[in-house]
């Protein structure tokens, strides 16, 4: 029997009672699959913080180096100031870990309602690659005079800066700033990892950026693209600009096999994402580092209002826990997952009240669970 | 007879056909509503771009700013880089002109196809205020060595940029990055104006941001947006993540009243608000300098597939006429030429073809207009 150690963030808010039924029904699968998982449980979230006053260490993050995979229920408070938490733990995670892919698969499920009209599970089935350790999500920024700014920054400008300029060299009135950065390699690496899973899907990669306006750190986004895609003659691909994907996703979504895109932009169509396959309690994703440390968590918050209440969906996570099994390489195990969450959409009425229907988080964790068992 | 001169750009692609068309309306209403426009052609775009290397001068510019607005169709050619024409037009007249405001409405008209179920037009009518002239617009950023650009950027780093930082001192890998920024007055008067439209209309201000991500350009924008909530205390107020809030501009448009949004986070739920709205063909949008030269347009792109075919929708266009006599004071003239789109939609045959009909952008055109004058 193969054993699995496993760490465990429970989190914030419902991330505890999600996280119990997605360990629930992935022990089940163990006992069905052969394998044994002992959980290790992590208590980084927002009480830690607030008790201790720390988010998460560089030792826990060493330790947790260890492991090849960690589970995620949600991080963030409204206790604490926003971004605290998620940028001190989450995203800290992603950023020691190289965690450089956000895999998000975006599936309608047979049986699930989507907001979008004469769309059926054929239509809603790609991935969205989203690049997870770069772009603006690198946390440069600040406050300045305009005065100040202009010496900080020795860029080149455009004509239609030229307002800007006048500005700064004619008063001193407060700006914000926020700077993005991408590299060669950590462009490249995730372009090519979704032109490898392309190879096992439907050969088509679509490629998310705004290079007419953003063209700096776009334009290299592009480029790189390109030149990753000329190594793929059999894979066809598109650019597609950030503002008009967010149409075709409602519109045309079969159109999509594997979209890969920059960090920011990938979080804003995900979520959208989300939505068009029935909701955020449905939607899993994985911080993957193919060489290190991975992390699964679902995509949604840590609903604080409905915390304790036994009442959120668990499948997101549920379904986070088989992309983790994929990861470890329990594929039988993985596939067994999502058939039982289709099969409890399908066929049964343990439904949380997103789904219409009255059952309770664990009821859902049950209900699957058994599945699992009886597969 | 009240006269105005009104500039036109008609543009690239399908620019001289919609613009044509939204021509007709304005003199059909013109003659009913007792003024008169002469129209001013410039012939900035691809073709003079190609023909004379230039985009739009500063001569130009000077000239146009002795109007109160402009009429412009689109923008950008296959033959020429991306941006080129955006930027060098395009955002180049919305910073000059210093339109702080892009004004988009989301409205569904009666009788038109909406791909969002169960929403009806009640359901889908709200505006949003976009900032038009800072944040990543403002075209400054590069590439550099990863040596070079530590010292650069003279800036704090979280915890979880270390891995970066690491990186920046270990090898001298190429990167692009991008500044955004956002200034206090920049962000205060667009706030401002979306409070006092808000008062107009359902006195509901929604927000957009990512403070928890970027947080130093938009945990500014949040604070800015708090301060002006608390001088309008008859108007509620909400904080919206851009990730989420494409969520429920799908699911639950009905919440929004006036929405106000960074620049670039408001280029891409424009895009999705146009989509529920109908399509693209279907969104007007003015660039707004309440003292100076405001400039409308549709928001969508020059689709230079259908150049010349007279086969796209001239509404959007025809809707930014409307927009731009209202900006002119020209009211019960704006209010007709809307009407008469509804009545187009509602009671005639004559549609193109992504409204499911067989017409020709100017069947559409004259159709419209002859409404107009029977109004
Ligand atoms: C919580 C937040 C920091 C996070 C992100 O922006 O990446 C979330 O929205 C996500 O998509 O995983
Ligand atoms: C063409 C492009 C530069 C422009 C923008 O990004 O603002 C367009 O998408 C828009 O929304 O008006």
């Amino acid at each position: 029997m193969t054993q699995y150690k496993i760490p465990v963030i429970p989190g914030d808010g419902i991330g505890p009672e999600i996280v119990a039924e997605g360990k629930k029904v992935i022990d089940a699968a163990g006992e069905k699959f052969g394998f044994d998982v002992e959980w290790v449980e992590f208590p980084q979230g927002a009480d830690h913080y607030l008790e201790t006053g720390e988010l998460i260490s560089l030792d826990t993050l060493k330790e947790l180096s260890s492991y090849p995979v960690i589970y995620l229920g949600s991080i963030g408070d409204p206790r604490i100031a926003p971004g605290v938490l998620e940028k001190g733990i989450l995203l800290a995670a992603r950023f020691y870990f190289d965690q450089y892919v956000n895999l998000r698969p975006i599936k309608l499920l047979e049986g699930v309602w989507t907001p979008v009209k004469d769309k059926t599970p054929k239509d809603i089935d790609f991935t969205v690659v989203r690049e997870n350790t770069e772009d603006f999500y690198i946390g440069i920024g600040g406050k300045a005079k305009k005065g100040v700014s202009k010496n900080l920054l020795e860029v080149e400008r455009n004509l239609y800066s030229a307002k800007f300029d006048l500005d700064i060299e004619t008063d001193s009135e407060e700006i914000a700033y926020q700077i993005g950065m991408i590299s060669k390699e950590g462009t490249r690496r995730v372009i090519k990892y979704a032109f490898d899973l392309a190879l096992k899907k439907k050969k088509h990669v679509s490629s998310v950026d705004k290079a007419n306006v953003l063209s700096d750190i776009y334009g290299f986004w592009r480029q790189e693209f390109q030149d990753i895609a000329s190594g793929y003659p059999e894979i066809t691909t598109d650019f597609n600009y950030v503002d008009a994907i967010t149409m075709w996703f409602v519109k045309n979504p079969e159109w999509f096999d594997v979209v890969v895109t920059p960090n920011m932009f990938g979080d804003i169509i995900t979520d959208l994402g989300a939505m068009i396959q029935g909701g955020l309690g449905l939607a899993p994703g994985g911080n993957i580092n193919p060489e290190g440390t991975s992390m699964f968590e679902p995509i949604h918050g840590s609903a604080p209002k409905y915390k304790g209440q036994n009442k959120v969906n668990p499948i997101a996570t549920i379904w986070a826990g088989s992309l983790m099994l994929e990861q470890l390489g329990e594929g039988e195990a993985a596939d067994a997952i999502v058939a039982a969450i289709e099969k409890n959409i399908l066929d049964s009425k343990v439904k949380t009240y997103d789904m219409g229907g009255t059952s309770t988080t664990s009821d859902v964790g049950d209900d699957i669970a058994r599945i699992v068992s009886s597969i």
